[in-house]
């Protein structure tokens, strides 16, 4: 397995999580919850696929079912939906946080390998890294957290434009990319925390 | 025209009248209520074809608009519009209903033509049964179905399992179709009906 | 240039100023009103080349990217934001209405390039000229406009059959194209102005 392959499964496994404790927050029955988990989870990835025009990876390869079963197994089975508010709402940053980059990195690297401009990586780095997230809110009716402050979705065009950087530079590898991830990753956390917001009109 | 051909022109019209009757209730004008009738008719096969990567085969065929345009006139013929809210809520049911139920079939059965594996088969015939509806009630600011009880996505995730499992024993043939279109809509009604509804956490 | 792509760039800036006007009402941050000016501008070509199966344009080539930027720099050099609640009202049903006109166009065009039958030419160019603008206000929990008064889808699909019946009298070219953007843009002006409503039921 190469590095891509497992930052996609990291991110598969953390968007799961995501939407596993999105439905539990909204009450939902055991199928929306499962229905949650899974759109977040795959959400992204299909948007991608349909706008290059390809079958959904997950169509023809079995792994991310894998991993969001195992996910949401180990989920019910720490009995997450009985932790308190505020630790779920912790829990959630960090495995929304770690899903937007490494669905960015997954997705912004699908755009490489297709040869679309730096609008096209970044874009399909986004589309994957917040897709999922989006239909996911929209779903339960809240508005989309891209649109709220955070740095949101700053954080996946950050990436994406390092990505396509490292790429000219001749700069991908293994090494590189976990360090994309872990920064990113770690970027993500810092603007939630130090809740910088940019300037308004 | 197999047997195929008839139950997508079953679950056109059956969400052509679910659309046109959400329209109503929503107190859409007469555009908006076209709107919705077409896009909850129209919706998931769009859905799926856009996910397959092929142009839409109601851009292509014109048995859709036909049948569309038929069950609109039909249904603002029988002055639809006038009748007690308490029954347009059971007409709307069983409309849904069907549509659920034909329309998974369909998809799920263009899955089986891809070759995809079973969470293709699956999701595509998921799709394409509730793509329109979620459009639908996303558009009139509702929570789709889905998500709400009644084991509305279930009873299509059955539908498509079952059909795989068919196709798997050799075992699809019209008359096999047809009572999976019969039993998934019997099951549709009698879990409204039971208010079956899975545990919450 | 030939006049396909002149009326494109008209109706991406003019999107773009719609979808910037819309993120000010929100109050949304910096990058939340870029997002919006961005989908509105790109998000019904997107969809379009989803649906026909390839890839994004935008990913290809630059020039819509330019005129969002362009667009943008004027709007927020302007200080469209701090102009007057009602004249931005105008502005923005202006610039709306304008890329409305624009994109059906370009999108039915793309339609009868696929020879696709004349539902999916008006579809084509209907779902060019509102997916912008559907994603913009699902986005930020409007409903979306082509469901509310004012015949505003109605003018997408009436420019869209007028273009259908020129290609099919062989009357396209640069004039009539000109001819049929004006045509749709005081239209649409026009319905807005009258407040013209299709009869409820």
């Amino acid at each position: 397995m190469n590095a891509t392959e497992i930052i996609h499964i990291i991110g598969t496994a953390a968007f799961a999580l995501s939407g596993y404790l999105v439905g539990v927050r909204k009450r939902l029955d055991m199928l929306g919850v499962m229905i949650t988990a899974m759109l977040t989870a795959i959400g992204g990835g299909m948007m991608r696929d349909a706008i290059v025009g390809r079958i959904p990876l997950v169509f023809t390869q079995n792994t991310a079912w894998a991993v969001i079963g195992i996910t949401l197994l180990l989920a019910w089975g720490f009995k997450l939906q009985n932790t308190r508010k505020r630790e779920l709402a912790a829990v959630f940053l960090w495995a929304d946080s770690l899903g937007l980059a490494a669905f960015t990195i997954t997705g912004a690297q699908a755009g490489l390998a297709l040869d679309v401009n730096i609008f096209g990586v970044v874009m399909l780095g986004f589309i994957t890294a917040v897709g999922g997230g989006i239909v996911r809110d929209v779903l339960v009716n809240d508005i989309p957290m891209i649109l709220r402050k955070d740095f949101y979705g700053t954080v996946s065009v950050i990436i994406g434009l390092a990505l396509y950087g490292l790429d000219k530079l001749g700069w991908v590898n293994p090494f590189t990319l976990n360090l994309l991830l872990f920064g990113g990753y770690v970027l993500r956390l810092w603007a939630h925390r130090v809740a910088w917001r940019l300037p308004k009109f």
